[in-house]
C-alpha cells in the first residue's frame, strides 16, 4: 500500500521537471510572456490531471516519455484556463494558489497572451506526441461544447436561479471533461478500448464532478491558507455553486457517493487500481 | 488569365460555405459564444490564408476536402487573434472590419472565451484533416516564439523607440508567420518538398511581411470606408509601423520590392503560378 500522499508528491515531481524542460526558458524573445508563462505553471499546482493522465497509463502498461508529454500539455491547457478565468472581464480573481494572479503580477494583456500561448503550445505537443485521435478528443473537452461552455454559461448565471441541471451542466463542462479526458488519456495511449476505456471513462467523469463540488464546499468553508486564493469569493459573485443550489449537506453526500462509485468502476481492475481508488478519496478527503 | 478579384470572391465563398458548416450552429448550447464566434467569422474577412492554402494546394495537384478544412481551420485561427487582439487590454480597437469588435457587441468575457473557442476548433479540425507535421507547424506559427510572440513585442514597444530590427521581428511574427505557414499548409498537404516547398516558404514569408507593411500604411493613409475600422489607431496610440520607422516612402518601395521578389520565387513553377502571382500583386495593389 502506497502513501498516496508521497505517491503524489513524487509523480507531482516528475511532472515538474519534465514541465520545466517543456515550456520555453525564460530568457528566450519575448521574456515577458516567458517568464509570464512559468510564472503561472509554476504556482504550486498539485498537478491532478497529469498524474492521473500517468497513473491509468500505469495501470494499463508503461508510462513512456509521450505519455509523460502529454500529461503535461494538459496541465498547461489548465493552466491556461485558469489565467483567462481569473481576468476582470471574467471571474476577477486576484489571487490563484497564495499569489497575485498573472493579471496582477503582469499586465492584463499579458496575461491574455500567456494564456493563448499555454493554449498553442499544448497543441504543439499533443500533434507531436499524441495519438491524432486522442487530440481532437481534448480540443473538443476544452472547446465551445466542452470546458469552454462551461465557462460562459458560469459567466452568464452569475446572480441567477439556476437549475440543478444547469449547475451540472457548468460543473460536468468546466471542469469535468478535462479531468476525464485526463483519465482517457492514460487509457488511449495504452490502446485500451472496450469495457477498460468505458470503465475508466466513467470513473473519470465521476471524480470530476466530485472535484469540483469538493472545491465550491472549499470555497464557502476553507480559509485562504488552505486553498490560497479568496474564499467566499463564490458567494460575493454570486456564483453558481453546488452548495447554493443543492445546500452543504447533501453536497457532501453527492460527493462522496460518486467518490464510491468512481472506486466502484474501477473494480474489474483489481488491486492494480488501488492509486487510482486512493486519488479519488484524496480528491474528497481535501475536505477534512 | 482570371480575373483576380472574381477567382478570390469565388474561392472565398467556398471558404464561407465551409465555415458555416464547421462552425457548431448558433443555437448550440451555451448559444451566445457560438453566436459570438459567427459574428466575428463571419464578419466579412477577405480570407487570405485560406485562398492562399487552396491556391497553393491547386498548383500542386488538387485541393480535397481536407485542404479546405484546414484551409478553414487557419481563418479561425486569425479569428481568434483578431478577437483578442482588439480587447481593451490590448489594441482596444472598438470597431474591425466596419462592425463593432466582438467586445462591444457581446461583452469582454464572451470575446476571450469565443476567441479561446476558436482556437481550440481550428486544432480540433486540424487533428482530425492535417498530418502531424503540419499541426505541429501551425502551433508553432501561432505560439510564444511566433505570432502571440510579435503580439507581445508590438504591446511592449507602444510609445517607444524601436530599431529596423524590432519592427521587422513584430510584423514577421504577428503576421508573417500564420501568412507563411498557409501557403506551406497547402504544400505539405501535397507532400511538397526540397526546391518546391523552399521556393513556397519563400514567397510566404515575402507577401507575409509585405502584407503587413500596406497594412501600416492603409492605416496611416487609408480611410475608414476602405478598411473597416478606425485609421490613424496605430499612430494615436504610438504603434509600432513601417511607416514610422522607414518613413512613407520606403515602406512603399520596400513593399514593392518584397512582392516583385515572392513573384520571382514562383519562376520555377512557369505559367501555373501565375494565379499565386497575381495574388502578391493583389496584396500590394490594395494601396491604391
Amino acid at each position: 500500500m502506497v502513501d498516496i500522499k508521497d505517491y503524489m508528491r513524487e509523480k507531482a515531481a516528475l511532472v515538474d521537471s519534465r514541465l520545466e524542460r517543456l515550456l520555453p526558458s525564460a530568457d528566450k524573445m519575448p521574456p515577458s510572456v516567458h517568464k509570464a508563462m512559468r510564472y503561472s505553471v509554476f504556482a504550486g499546482g498539485k498537478r491532478l490531471r497529469p498524474i492521473l493522465s500517468l497513473t491509468t497509463g500505469e495501470l494499463l502498461g508503461k508510462v513512456d516519455q509521450n505519455l509523460l508529454d502529454i500529461a503535461c500539455a494538459l496541465e498547461m491547457v489548465h493552466t491556461y484556463s485558469l489565467i483567462h478565468d481569473d481576468l476582470p472581464c471574467m471571474d476577477d480573481d486576484d489571487f490563484r494558489r497564495g499569489k497575485p494572479s498573472l493579471h496582477k503580477a503582469y499586465t492584463e494583456g499579458i496575461a491574455v497572451l500567456a494564456g493563448d500561448a499555454l493554449h498553442a503550445l499544448a497543441f504543439e505537443i499533443l500533434a507531436a506526441k499524441a495519438p491524432p485521435i486522442l487530440v481532437v478528443e481534448v480540443a473538443q473537452a476544452i472547446g465551445s461544447q466542452g470546458m469552454i461552455g462551461g465557462q460562459v454559461l458560469d459567466l452568464e448565471s452569475e446572480g441567477k436561479e439556476v437549475t440543478p441541471q444547469q449547475v451540472e451542466y457548468i460543473h460536468q463542462h468546466k471542469t469535468g471533461f478535462l479531468i476525464r479526458t485526463a483519465v482517457r488519456a492514460g487509457a488511449i495511449c495504452r490502446e485500451a478500448g472496450g469495457e477498460a476505456l468505458g470503465a475508466l471513462t466513467r470513473y473519470g467523469e465521476r471524480i470530476g464532478l466530485a472535484f469540483q463540488i469538493i472545491d465550491d464546499i472549499l470555497d464557502m468553508e476553507g480559509s485562504y491558507k488552505n486553498l490560497g486564493k479568496r474564499t467566499g469569493a463564490d458567494q460575493a459573485r454570486g456564483k453558481v455553486t453546488y452548495p447554493k443550489v443543492f445546500g452543504l449537506e447533501d453536497s457532501r453526500e453527492l460527493a462522496e457517493k460518486l467518490i464510491q462509485e468512481a472506486k466502484g468502476d474501477l473494480l474489474s481492475f483489481g488491486p492494480d487500481a488501488n492509486i487510482l481508488s486512493q486519488i479519488a478519496e484524496f480528491i474528497v478527503r481535501r475536505i477534512e
